[in-house]
């Protein structure tokens, strides 16, 4: 309780209204932000409650176009499926799309922000700027996973073997911004160096790349997952107007049901 | 079915990808999209599958930032409290509060487009230009709503009684831009001769205009409840950022639950 | 506001708490609902606070059975891409599969039981007991809905062509525990007198009977759908735990995604 | 794949259906299933595929029972405020609720019959039945999670701090249906044990002693979660019954919405 008893007040920073006017942010919304301010600054603003600058939003803008849609993933079916079952609810489509944005498949921006981060946070001293002081920390990294047995966050991809296109593009906006910071200078590390621990060289992923850049950005590293699902609205929303005009929902939850195979149950085995 | 019998193709002009390129939309996701086109700019492309040009964005940034947040809306308040009750699960706070952008709340926006296009769509002839014209028009449509008791969509709003702030400003930006539409044309015209109608004057609000500007936009009319909740998607990250930093969820949990009165059930009466 | 100024309280007959004991619905939880109350029984009882007899409770229970799973559903495929996708989120997944319980999938139930209770608080003077009373008052339903070129709500079914199983079973459940009501008495006439309207005999489908026979139970009607979603639950459980042994989520999200195929952009044609 | 290449198929002993028939689980639904399987039952055949005991039964149903309603949870005020703002999509209002299931207010009993199973499946040898060779198996696992400064999962509750009452209740229940298994065996020696490690005395959670008891019943571990989120589905369906005849959601929006406290945004501060 943050006020006198039995009656908390709840203070916010965000949209506030009275008779004549209108706030969002401290700003009057229809003087200061409508028509002056473009939704990926908004979007910015609101999750860090200050005001980026042209850089930053180029940068986060890129990340948001480069998770907004990858075609006919697991969401994107799942918004067709629901829309085709509830045409009434464009909110429960969209909803329910959102809800495959868990860790396995929207989660590895999530999660390589936050392994990036937890790195950086372990280092003593001053963070290094030469390319080679940047492979000695990324190599140790490395090694660490590999003894460990687990993943490097953002490390490989199923379709882009050979190099995920976004991530080279990713890294030269950031730097054309100046905002090439310490999460994608280790990211880059980790891409140079990790052949010689694993025997193989594998891609720095997408949705990797902008997890780093976004942790780079100063962005909630408790909501990057946030981010991804905001990109994945625009681009549900797509998938929901496509299916409008060239409706296939049908077509896939027929060319599931009229290959369904009835089978015998068989009692699961206990668990324990 | 569309293709040879048991395997059905799934057309779509969103995301693709092969072994070293990603398209969206047709255009090289890294080369073509990243760094290039801002996020407003492309959910409207994503909606509509055509480029919209700097005009169109400001109007639908416009838009998106009028919806964005309304402060401690049941939306906001869902959000918090879904994020204190499953904080790992960010997807289902956000999917929770989308959840109410439904008839009541956020509807309007949609309902106002619909309305207003179904009155065009029943203009025989050309379309009004001078304001007398469309003022006819518009007391027509005021008369035969009264006439079925039924309210006009956009007008009224319980805060802003005296005007909101949100419409003029829309209006003026989408004249800046030269897309103040027919759609916009009406619903300003109903503004001017509704309290020769009703007997007195009410706001029209700031959720009509923007499903007024949203359908000149030639945005699809089944989803413009969709633009709303992809606005409200920031907002509602910018709620979780704020419960992170300055949280209130707990309090209003408590406020609800330490105020609960024990009553005796009580059978409902049979609906018949 | 229901109270002093400033605090309202929240009457309710559900759970309430305090340090030694728990109610709920009036009952001591413990002592008398735990090991006493089934879950049918408490799930009707919490829907309209009063107490099943044995045969209302059997009635219910066999409507949730009828309901509660149809196979590959969209519903059902929903949840298990949900899973595949967000597997950290078992609620996510039952929540994406349950927004799909809206108006064409699940909604029939829900239309029935309305429609029928529309037909029934219309007639004057006391409802028909005769089988030929009620087929006079059928066939003026179907007459005028055929008149008005509307769909009968519960009237076919695309696999049962020659008769839903579920009908015939139900309607007698419901005659054994003297629960056959105006609703079931005024859909089973609509099952005989509609094919001499329509020229074709179409069956009664067994989600139109489940919503005829829950509101012979006098459950609440703008609810009648959340007893759809309460059956479908059990089922979507059913889903999750198949996936977990038997794997198909992948599999149809592969068979979608290896056949996309990728066209070119096609601007949508202005609403307007 | 699991069939010839290009067209896979999905097995399924759930739901299947063909000209004249419908199947669950490998019953006929209409004869075999309607008016002879309860509810409750029933969700527990379709998790295991095998069908329950009577005792099995009345021990799963006093969990879903104990675990329905808590009254004014976060989960229950969002589903009266979801229906509040979108009164069109029930499934949406009970969707909210359920993501509200997460780890913080549902999660115990999942947290509990995963911890206790670990614990079980670490014992070498043959499983105690002793009260004494039990508390020395809790004695050390309450030790240890002391070390690990870590809570012992089940343990503790902020109202009923002199002993929950659903505790002792459901332990008789599975008791008088000998299905006390091993998981209720060492939840009960935690209880026993834990003070003279802890040095203060906590109750047994209902939440937990549930948790205890679906393990027990073999139910699958993953899914426990999902019974919770089962029972809770009908408590919310109470929940929108109630708010039907005696609302409340626009008193807590209103409580909420008009104690805001308008604040300056305060820029976050880098995570980094």
């Amino acid at each position: 309780m943050n006020s006198r008893q039995d009656q908390p007040t709840y203070p916010t920073a965000l949209g506030a209204s009275s008779l004549h006017t209108i706030t969002l942010l401290g700003q009057d919304l229809a003087d200061d932000v409508m028509g002056k301010v473009g939704f990926g600054e908004l979007a910015f603003w609101l999750a860090t409650q200050r005001r980026p600058t042209t850089g930053e939003v180029r940068v986060f803008e890129a990340v948001l176009a480069a998770l907004a849609d990858h075609g006919f993933t697991p969401t994107a079916i799942v918004t067709r499926l629901t829309y085709l079952s509830a045409p009434d609810s464009i909110q429960g489509a969209l909803a329910a799309g959102l809800l495959g944005g868990g860790s396995r498949f929207l989660g590895v921006t999530e999660d390589t922000g936050k392994f990036l981060h937890t790195v950086l946070a372990g280092i003593e001293g001053e963070l290094p700027t030469a390319h080679s002081d940047w492979d000695k920390v990324a190599l140790e990294v490395v090694q660490n996973r590999r003894a460990e047995n687990a993943f490097v966050p953002g490390l490989g991809h199923h379709v882009h073997k050979q190099g995920d296109p976004r991530t080279p593009r990713l890294m030269q906006i950031a730097t054309e911004e100046g905002l090439f910071g310490p999460h994608l200078a280790l990211f880059a590390a980790i891409g140079r160096v990790h052949p010689q621990v694993l025997g193989k060289t594998l891609p720095l992923n997408g949705a990797g790349v902008c997890g780093a850049a976004l942790a780079d950005l100063g962005l909630p590293l408790q909501l990057l997952r946030g981010f991804a699902l905001l990109a994945r609205t625009a681009g549900l929303i797509g998938q929901l107007a496509e299916e409008l005009h060239r409706p296939v929902g049908n077509d896939i939850f027929l060319s599931v049901d009229l290959h369904n195979e009835s089978v015998d149950p068989e009692p699961y085995p206990y668990s324990s």
